[in-house]
This record gives C-alpha cells, sequence and structure tokens, in this order.
C-alpha cells in the first residue's frame, strides 16, 4: 500500500492536477475490526520529487501516526473522517486542479453534458460547503455531499476536489476525469451552451461503464 | 500492424488527446475477401503505459475476438461498423480531446477559417448525431456524417471524435490537427469573429496539400 | 548557493513560467555587516539548458559583479534594490509567467477567492507600478508594494511577476503559486463572479498554512 | 548549418509551436555573390522525431534542391523569397502556433502591451495578407509587412507566423516569444483591457533590450 500510494502521486503531477507539494493521496488498510484500519498518506509539503514508499505516513482512522517519522499531509482529518464514515471507500485524493477549482470558486456544480461524464460520475459533479482546513470540516462536507450522489468527486467551494474510490487507484482516476471534464465543460461554455443529455441517457451510459467496460 | 497500432496510441498522450484509459486506435488487416479482414485494436481499459503489440486484441469485422486475451475497446462495435461501410478506410481513431469535444458538447461544426483546416479537412469539421454507446449507432453516425464530407473526422455529439484514414497513421493525424485547429479556433472566436476563407481558396489549399504537400 | 540557485531555474521551466531565456532566480549569501551580503543571479540572456552552477554570476548588493565571467541578469538593479530594503529576503524570482502577466498587463491585483491562495499569499496579489528596466525604478515599486501586504509577489504593471521569500526556494514557491491562482482565478471569472472568501477566514488560513503546514 | 537547423526544429515542439509535421526552420549559407546563398530547410511533411542533420534539404536562392533526397518543405518558395528580397535576414520560421494563428485568423495585429513585447517587437505584432501557398504570394506579403515594422514576426491571415532572424537561433526565438505574448495578451483581453504602454516607454525598452541585453 506504501507502494501504490507513493507511486500514484506521479499521476496527480502527469495531468498536472498539482503545483509544488499541494494535493494527496490516502488508501486504507483494511485490518480485523479488532485492530482497526490503516490510512497510508502523503507526508505534509514533501516535494512530489521525493516521495518515496518509504516517506508515506502511515496512520489510524483518527489521523494519529503510527509509523513514518514525518507529519501528516495537513490534509489528514479530512481523509480520515471520510475512511471512517463510508466503509466502501478504499482510496482518497485532493487536488486543487484548475479547472475543477475554477467551478468551486465559483460555487458552481459541473454540468452532464458529456457521455465520458455520464460514463464516470454518473451525472454532475457536486460542490460541497466552504470548510476551514484542520478538523472535521472538510470531511464532513465530503461526505455530506457524496452520500447523495452518484459522483465520486465534489468541488468543495473556493477550494478545490476531493476524490474516493474502491481504491487508491479508482480515486485517482476519478481525480483525472474530474479536471477532464471540467476543462472541456468549462470550454463549452466559453462560447455557448452546451446541449444537455437526457437524463435517461446519463443513467444507460452510467450503468454500462460501471458494468462493461475494462476487463473483467 | 499489433506493433504499429500499439505505437500509435503513444501520439494520443503525446498531444494530450487522452486521459487516463480513454480513447483508442485500430488499424484494418486486408486479407483475400473469402477470409474477411481483421481489426487489430486497443484493449479497454488498460492504461497506455502498459500497451504492447501483444496486448492489441484481434478481431473480425463484426468485433468477434480473434486473438487475445482481453476485451477489446467497448468502441469496437463503431471501428468495426466504420470498416465494414468505408472500405476505404484502413484506420480509425476516438478521443475525447478537450477542444474538439468542447464543439461536441455544443453540436457545433468547426468553421474552415485557417489554411490548416482547409488543408487537411477540406472544410469545416461536421457534427455527427447523439448515440450511445456498445451497438452500431455510433459507427452508423459516423458514417452518415463522413459520407459526405471531405472531412476525415467528425464530432459526435455531447461525445468526441471519430477520425478516420486510410492508414492508423493517417487517422492519427487527423485526430491530432482536429484538436489542433478546434483550439486554435475556439481561441480565435473568444475575442471576435474570425475572417472567412473564400469556398475557391479552401479548394485550392485542400487539392494542393492533399496532392503535393509530403514526399513522393 | 551557487548549485541551489542554478538548480532552482529547473522550477521556472518544468511550471511554465519562463520562455526562452527571460526570468531569473537570485539568492542572498549573508556574510558579517563589515564585508556585507553577497548575491547570487542568473547570467543574462544564457538559455535554461546550459545554466550551471559554475555560470551563476556573483554581485555585491549594489550589482557589481564579484565573480563571474559573465553580465548578470538585465534585472540584477532590481534584484539588489529589493536585497538592500528588505534584509530578511533571502531570495529574489522574477518571471513573465503567462495568466500572472495578463492580470499585470491590465494592471489589476488578483481577488483572494481560493483557500490556496489565503494559505500563501494572506489575501490578493497586488499589483505595483510600471517601471523601466535597468535602474533602481522596479526595485522601488517592488519594495514599495510588498511592503504593505502579505503577499510575497506583486504583479508589476504591463510587465510580469517578482516574488520573494526568506530564501530562493521560497520565492520560487511563491513564483509558481502565483501563476496557479492567476490562473485558477482567471478560469473562474471568465464564466462568472467567483465567491468571496471572508476576510476573518483568510486570517485563519493563512496563519494556519505560515505556521503548521509542512514538516516542523 | 545542417547541424543547426535540424537542432532548432526541437525548440518548435519544446514550445508546443508545431503539430504533426507543421512548421519549418531555414537558414542561408552566404557564399562570395557569384555563387550564390544557399538555404538549409526542413523537409516536407517528415516528423520531428526523424530529423537529422542529413535528411535537411539544401537549396539555391530559388528553392531549386541542390542537395538531399527528400523534398523541402512546401513552405521553400516563401522562405527563399524572403532570403532573397531580405538580405540582412539569416534565419525564417513558420509556424501554427495557436495564440498566435487566432490573432491571424481574425486578421488582427497583437498590440503592445508588455514590456516583453516592446523588447523584442519594438511594438505590435503586424498581420500580413491572405495568400495561397506554393508561390511567391507568401513570401511578398511577408516582406512587404515586416519592410516597415521593426517586428521580427508577422501574422499571416488565417494562416500562422513567419518569424525573421539575422540568425535561425534568432529567427526562432522571435517565433517563441510571438507565442508566448500572443498568449498573454489573449489572456489578458479576455477580461477586461490591457493598460497601453506609452510609445516612448517602448522606444525605451527596445533600444535597451536590442543594444543591453545578453552577452556581449
Amino acid at each position: 500500500m506504501r507502494r501504490a500510494v507513493a507511486a500514484l502521486h506521479a499521476e496527480l503531477t502527469r495531468y498536472g492536477l498539482v503545483a509544488w507539494t499541494a494535493g494527496n493521496v490516502s488508501g486504507r488498510v483494511r485490518r480485523p475490526e479488532a485492530s482497526g484500519d490503516l490510512v497510508v498518506i502523503k507526508p505534509s509539503g514533501v516535494s512530489y520529487d521525493e516521495l518515496t514508499p518509504e516517506s508515506m505516513v502511515v496512520c489510524d482512522l483518527y489521523g494519529r501516526v503510527l509509523d513514518g517519522g514525518l507529519a501528516p499531509s495537513s490534509d489528514v482529518a479530512a481523509h480520515c473522517h471520510i475512511y471512517r464514515e463510508m466503509p466502501q471507500v478504499g482510496g482518497v485524493v485532493h487536488t486543487h486542479s484548475p479547472y475543477a477549482s475554477a467551478w468551486a470558486a465559483r460555487g458552481e456544480a459541473i454540468p452532464c453534458v458529456l457521455t465520458a461524464m455520464a460514463d464516470e460520475f454518473g451525472g454532475p459533479i457536486p460542490v460541497g460547503p466552504f470548510a476551514l482546513i484542520g478538523g472535521d470540516e472538510i470531511g464532513r462536507g465530503v461526505v455530506a455531499t457524496l452520500r447523495d450522489s452518484r459522483s465520486p468527486a465534489v468541488l468543495m467551494r473556493n477550494h478545490g476536489v476531493f476524490s474516493i474510490g474502491a481504491t487508491p487507484r479508482d480515486a485517482v482516476k476519478a481525480a483525472v476525469m474530474c479536471e477532464d471534464v471540467a476543462r472541456t465543460v468549462h470550454i463549452a461554455r466559453q462560447l455557448g451552451t452546451p446541449v444537455p443529455i437526457a437524463a435517461e441517457h446519463i443513467d444507460q451510459l452510467y450503468d454500462r461503464y460501471q458494468n462493461v467496460y475494462g476487463q473483467r
């Protein structure tokens, strides 16, 4: 899990989702209920070039460091809140990717006007509340927003993106696709109004993509 | 053909036409009429870094897998429909490249206001219908639109680009140029109205580029 | 310091902040008061690929070359003025990064509508006066603007960005984040009005980021 | 000169000025008047990855191939016309770089609202006429436009950029800076009106940059 989480950070830089040391990926290590699950997460303020499996920080579900000499990401409380409240989530990603964060700065959901967006998000990408960093506030806003949505990504107002997935890789994919559709829909809107997609077509696209796409 | 098709996928990432595992290239292997042609295509949901000649999937013209342990691209039915209906086509490419997909989201053809666009497309890049993925619907829309056009690329509404060529390399070139002109015309339109190019000049540019450009 | 300053120029190209030979980084070498501090700075008009620790130019605080066979950056007078007037500054960066320079061309400060901007800049990124290159005029404009601001970056009108920090690395970080937020806020503004962040929240975010973020 | 011209094409791809095989660089080899100068230019339709010193084509000033098994760039007539009419020119570059070509599509000169633009171009970047490719028409339009301008670059209407310089490297620099300022001024204009720079300041910036910048 240390190797996987460390390596996935390279996708954030490859797709231009992060600048300098902003952004982070975490993964859940499932354990028997008595022990409690673990969270593997990026250390705070360390540059992407220097990330190694060893430098990843291991916490419990309350953000207490169990292993690693470095302080965890300053977003660790948000990640942990999500893991505690959403047992199906195995990976969480946070970025300030530019187009998605621009929608977030306006507090505006991204409308579902692309088949690729119906595939991955099953509808619009919703906006979560403004929240200060550090405590549970961000995590609560993420969970409250994503619970009522098929979308694995949320635009936190004036802030950026949180995405979730069954695995850290799925959460990274959602973060990459979120920026991709945020950009395309932005460009489309600059010169007019995108054509809506009928709700039933969104459902059909979503169902197919979640159940047929890829290797089985 | 496996080697060529696998390698051409690197052009999609190099030019930023694809995110994550979206997008695909295929090529036709011509065979005597009794045997029926073959199609070599990207496997579904496999990341671009992992594509090898061996991982390419070989199908017949109806998308039935003849060789390869992986499932073919979920767009295989569209590719096959094009190959069956347009015998001159030897390569097909599909992308969700951002600027071209933004025109597609508005359902708006790209007007021919650049000499490079006259060269490669011979006029506007047309819009095809909205179509659900999986069956023949997309392929029918692509063929119906491209049959009446000099353009080797079509913007499928709310979806993305399909491009064709005599070879897979030609189809990739058309996909690259489609995004390039989609972007430049978008930028031009953001601050005003591009100057039209006279129809006779478009014809002259197209004729010259198709017949004189490059090495003979 | 030669090694550090030479290496940091690679961050300017990595983040697309500079074209051709424009842009420069410098660092202060602190010495006993009697000797006077030194400034290590990029040579003028040398391409980024050719920069080495040895090619860096060493000046006194008045821009007089003490070591190095090359002429210093044509912005050396501005850097030196900043070091003379702001003793806490240990690094200075200058770029023409595109989004920030676009705000500078309009003479418009970047409003603080992103939490990442509150973190790093503690408020809007201010605009400094138009000034001709070569003498003290630019340096005076930078110092006059930054003295009254928590921001470590200033948009010099019709020109570009100057950023400062306790170290050259901190100044480079401010230049990178300046372009990042200049871009996101620009994109947000293209389709509407970003939601303001309350002044007290900006203060809380700034205080936390300056005092808690990263490794201690 | 073959080595220099072949290598400079890498700057066109590095700065995103070209897509696929579009764009070209040439250089003049000066010879005694009796022999006539030579032109070294990119071969037509060859991909940037495959360019070598040996694959460059050598022509006389009328585009007749003297050495090389490949056909020269289809823009060779324009390059040669410039070399014949402007004896001070030692290098010519042609691109369809996106932001500059967007200004060209609207037939609109780029106003000089950035100090970096005053430095390199000494004023606005002018627009040349619409012209068909192949004969002297483009070359005549380039020469007619640049003769009355301090700018080393011209936006050919509905087409793209031609830039000139004392050397091929200078012409490549002008092409890179042309796209850089085309982009920044475009972005500035998207959200308002850039502040003009006084004509006398443009003159002062231009004079200084042409005479003091860089290594002497």
